[in-house]
């Protein structure tokens, strides 16, 4: 059997040009991502990456370039489950959560893409397959937009394939947050399935609030109100303020999954670069099927598409904002609101290197 | 008003000689400190440092060494609410947890002994003041003891001056346990404080089981019974187990200590090196006792004395077993069971820059 030969790590630093912006986070200038990529003793190789927001990434790149590569090393790369349960508790004081988590989520992606890559089949059919063709959503980062530029940012997604949107909530007024919708609404109609994201904005009795302004445009969910500390606060806002909840990107385990949805979140939304890796999210995923819920997801489309073709209670996957494709040799293509799982093996993604070169950190 | 001039970040790691060993993190042969130094405008200074038990320390130090410094230069430093909040949210994609509250600890600490050096206060006088001589117990790290190993063990901590003693449990047989419980039991009578920690070794209902078989020795408390991510399974454990349940350590913001208070901790044991800082450790103590509950502590006993002395609420702290102080000028002195915050402005601890430089990272 192969073993693991090689752990690389490299931390890239890419500029968002325009600057996207939203309610928690302000304006972002660039997004960093850090790639993992494993090496096995017959030369196959895995990739895999996490990103941010713009801080945090040094972190990841030294717990996955210095710290991870001597316990990797020689183990056999197919026990997945064998390797995140040592890491995680060989990392977990000082690391449950955070820069590490995004670490571990990246190295548990690569070893996927080395499984799938060296049986010759697409993550999606290694993982099971439910149907490759998925729903997917625009999940603009446009909380600086006026209502004429959100209704020209929206005919742009429709113009490459979008038919399913969500934009950002949390202004400092209410009214503003209302006249948007509407007008995406008047716009757009009454059936298109919209979603609003507040980043963590409110506080319940204020999340309450503004999911009562909201309810009259019909919200398919009305995602993270409330920031994850107070996972049972979402039950509130959910039966009092009459919209589904969904949230997850800033959730960093199984266990923080299990809380929040009995808590209240009714549409889980786990990241695949920073709940864990595929390991976690497939394990996030059959959690919520238990609890009959429908699961969507955060970033990182290209490779998580393949996890909701796999899962049978998939409901619209983000599409997000951070322009990676720019960086990817062949990026997805939406056709209809939906994208299809490639059918190249692993998750098919193969970064540009030379172009990333230019932004290496 | 004096400005952040300058914020230094240094990494040790520091042999353990001899190694030692616990449920979960098995033998540990080093441990890593990361210190951060605050120097304002005036050429005042003040120090922080976290620890971890051998990883993480490279993306902690990355955080304080390479991204807080921008971000924090030319701010006001009393103005530690808004730096630990502005931090809390610029970090929080990717750092909500992990290496990046590890750094906030530190930087936290520092900005506080910066403010206590500046008034010409010790900590505790500066944070309200309660009472300068705090009871502590030994935390053994002694799971792969004998039963007379662990008594000779807890002979020399008497020599030291300590009268209250912590012991780990969760060895493969519960009845190795009992049988080491039993014997300290015999040697040192039944009135001796007596604590057992397991460092999550257990499920709830091995947990239950535990405990049931150590209730005739009379714990003070059961210290992380089971792993931090299922805090609603203490209560179970509490109340079928018969005896108070302590956690903490693996904790990481204020609001993971509300989850736990309602999931049965009682003797809640937040650590300043990891919690977010000074800042949080006390809004801790103060939650705690809004629930009628004494607080403990883990690690960093040398700053956390000032913390214990500073509130009403405290019980038991912890001495811990990681040899810091060889790289101490002044370590804390234990007289029948208690320590006195010392009298030196700031936490008054000055770290041995020279013996460290040997172990620098």
């Amino acid at each position: 059997m192969p073993t693991i030969d090689r752990l690389q790590s490299d931390h890239y630093r890419i500029p968002l040009d325009p600057p996207v912006e939203d309610s928690m986070h302000g304006s972002m200038t660039h997004f960093e991502i850090v790639t993992a990529t494993v090496t096995d003793s017959d030369g196959a190789t895995g990739t895999g990456y996490t990103f941010t927001c713009g801080t945090n990434g040094g972190a990841i790149h030294d717990i996955l370039g210095r710290e991870m590569p001597p316990r990797v090393t020689g183990r056999d790369p197919d026990l997945i489950e064998a390797l995140w349960h040592d890491l995680w508790w060989q990392f977990h004081y000082g690391g449950r959560g955070g820069p590490t988590v995004l670490a571990l989520s990246a190295f548990d992606m690569a070893l996927w893409d080395l499984k799938a890559r060296r049986a010759g089949l697409p993550l999606y059919r290694l993982l099971g397959g439910h149907d490759p063709k998925v729903p997917v959503y625009a999940g603009g980062i446009d909380l600086h937009l006026s209502p004429s530029e959100l209704v020209d940012q929206t005919h742009a997604n429709f113009a490459k394939g979008h038919r399913h949107i969500k934009m950002k909530v949390g202004r400092d007024r209410l009214s503003e947050d209302v006249a948007r919708m509407a007008t995406l609404r008047e716009t757009f109609g009454a059936d298109m399935p919209l979603m609003a994201d507040a980043n963590m904005k409110y506080t319940v009795d204020g999340a309450i609030r503004a999911a009562r302004a909201f309810a009259e445009h019909d919200l398919v969910w009305f995602e993270e109100p409330i920031p994850p500390e107070i996972p049972d606060g979402h039950a509130r806002i959910g039966t009092e303020g009459g919209i589904p909840i969904a949230s997850g990107e800033n959730l960093r385990s199984l266990w923080e999954f299990r809380t929040a949805i009995q808590g209240g979140v009714t549409f889980p939304e786990p990241d695949v670069t920073n709940c864990g890796g595929i390991t976690p999210f497939l394990k996030i995923a059959h959690l919520a099927e238990a609890f009959a819920l429908p699961l969507t997801s955060h970033g990182a489309h290209d490779v998580t598409v393949h996890l909701m073709a796999a899962i049978p209670n998939r409901t619209y996957m983000e599409a997000h904002g951070f322009g990676l494709d720019r960086y990817i040799e062949t990026p997805m293509t939406i056709a209809e609101g939906y994208v299809t799982a490639p059918d190249r093996p692993g998750h098919g993604i193969t970064f540009d290197r030379d172009r990333l070169e230019e932004v290496r950190q």
